[in-house]
């Protein structure tokens, strides 16, 4: 008789949170775990805050104007900036999901047609939190994120669309490439992999989300780490991860990634890109019935 | 620029996440321990099942039939019933806040005119999740809460409204008050002093919450505990959480409260009633001004 279903819109909430609470997550907030400057209950608030976006996603609103009002929600806490790379690959998600559609070549057609519209609300959105972003590739100062909504003349003038936006950050002719990005040029193959690995796993639920940031870690460098220590210390922190994960799933326990996330937090390591595809490879587990 | 400000439903469902990320908790669950049957994410998607319901109070709908839909939300997770008794307390201040009105006066004036519908809709509630509840009175097992749906031919028969409803419960001829009810009937006297208490108290959000459980436990008898392990147990178990607090209290240290936390959990301990109101005070205090 009781309807058992929840939203996609919830299913993006309760995303973020479980991804905040698997533990643990080496580097990043999680339940066992603050950091200086960024605590587990600014992620509880951020989630909350970011409702009101993702159900503006679900009910078919512009995916810059949905993905700016999540932000503009999320930073409604002291800590900063909470959610803003999950929040950039769930938009796109939780539009598909309510569609009925949630296959990769339907999230990267919603991705290909956003407008120039949509890239001045993605810009605008910075204006709500400081995020951690690389420079901008030589020549394109003007599109510098950092710009805020000082970049929509350049942005209207060169007619960028949020997807030119994506395609560049995802493969820039210098600095760091972003792999959220690449998600959403790619049509989230990691995301989707993930969501797999998950579904497959077995055990609690934030045990497999802890699994799942751990197994992503070590097949690709963080994005953040790359942009705040360099792409070395990416490449090494991946090593790490790899060798962890090994010895989890020899011992079956999740005890050495214990280990890791003291290191991370005393060396300052923090790999949040890749907490972010663990939030959208929740998003994606859920809708395909992972039970809670 | 930004608007810094959450809604009462948005603050209501943070103080249910805030409230089961407290910790220590003696006896809940709480951000570092789980009980045998009941998890933390489950209180987390409890949390985000609960919204539309929070919202329905806000938007003026009649309480009793927010507090059902709640409920029904909350209950899309498979750990049963996690926060029925929050959503009970929060109805009401939810409604109250959004009217701008957070006032004991004007909370309880809701409450007196709650009328039969809202009592059959809080009976109907009892059907999406088992709560554990005294016997009724004597003379009176047509109102058993268990009942359920069951329950409205003797409910419009009677004329009983949701407000006649609490006023037993609060009051009973025989068995436990229940300090919740008695909250809807005084004006949630405990909710507003422990909001206060909140509010003055300084730290972490997370460990006011702690500290506001163990003030609220050592100073009445936990509801749920007397149910289930009778009066006599729920009275040693507020002076142990009495001694406790004064430990905490000389110490400076939650330190004292970890240890009761491991013991409640071991003898299979749960003072939910009490921790109920932790969630309905933390909202007060959001509504109030306190940061995250």
């Amino acid at each position: 008789m009781t309807d058992r279903s929840r939203t996609p819109a919830e299913n993006a909430e309760l995303a973020l949170l479980l991804e905040v609470a698997g533990t643990p997550k080496p580097g990043n907030v999680d339940r066992h775990r603050d950091l200086d400057d960024l605590r587990f209950e600014q992620f509880l608030a951020g989630s909350v805050g970011s409702a009101r976006g993702l159900r503006a996603a679900a009910d078919g609103a512009p995916l810059g104007g949905a993905f700016e009002r999540a932000v503009r929600g999320m930073s409604r806490q002291s800590g900063g900036n909470t959610q803003f790379g999950c929040l950039l690959l769930l938009t796109p998600l939780v539009s598909a999901a309510a569609a009925g559609d949630l296959t990769r070549e339907a999230v990267r057609e919603r991705c290909r047609v956003t407008t120039v519209d949509d890239a001045v609300a993605f810009y605008r959105a910075f204006e709500h939190v400081d995020v951690a972003v690389g420079d901008p590739p030589e020549g394109v100062d003007a599109l510098d994120a950092r710009r805020g909504s000082d970049a929509e003349p350049a942005l209207r003038e060169r007619g960028t669309t949020l997807w030119d936006v994506m395609e560049l950050s995802a493969d820039p002719d210098d600095g760091v490439p972003d792999t959220n990005a690449a998600e959403w040029i790619e049509g989230f193959p990691r995301t989707f992999d993930a969501a797999e690995a998950v579904l497959a796993d077995d055990g609690a639920v934030l045990d497999r989300a802890a699994r799942s940031f751990l197994r992503q870690l070590a097949a690709e460098p963080d994005t953040l780490v790359a942009t705040t220590h360099g792409e070395s210390v990416a490449e090494s922190v991946r090593e790490r991860a790899a060798s962890t994960l090994a010895a989890v799933e020899r011992t079956g326990s999740l005890d050495p990634a214990e280990a890791l996330a003291e290191a991370f937090v005393d060396e300052g390591i923090n790999p949040g890109t890749t907490a972010d595809r663990v939030a959208a490879a929740l998003f994606v587990a859920l809708e395909r019935g992972l039970a809670v």
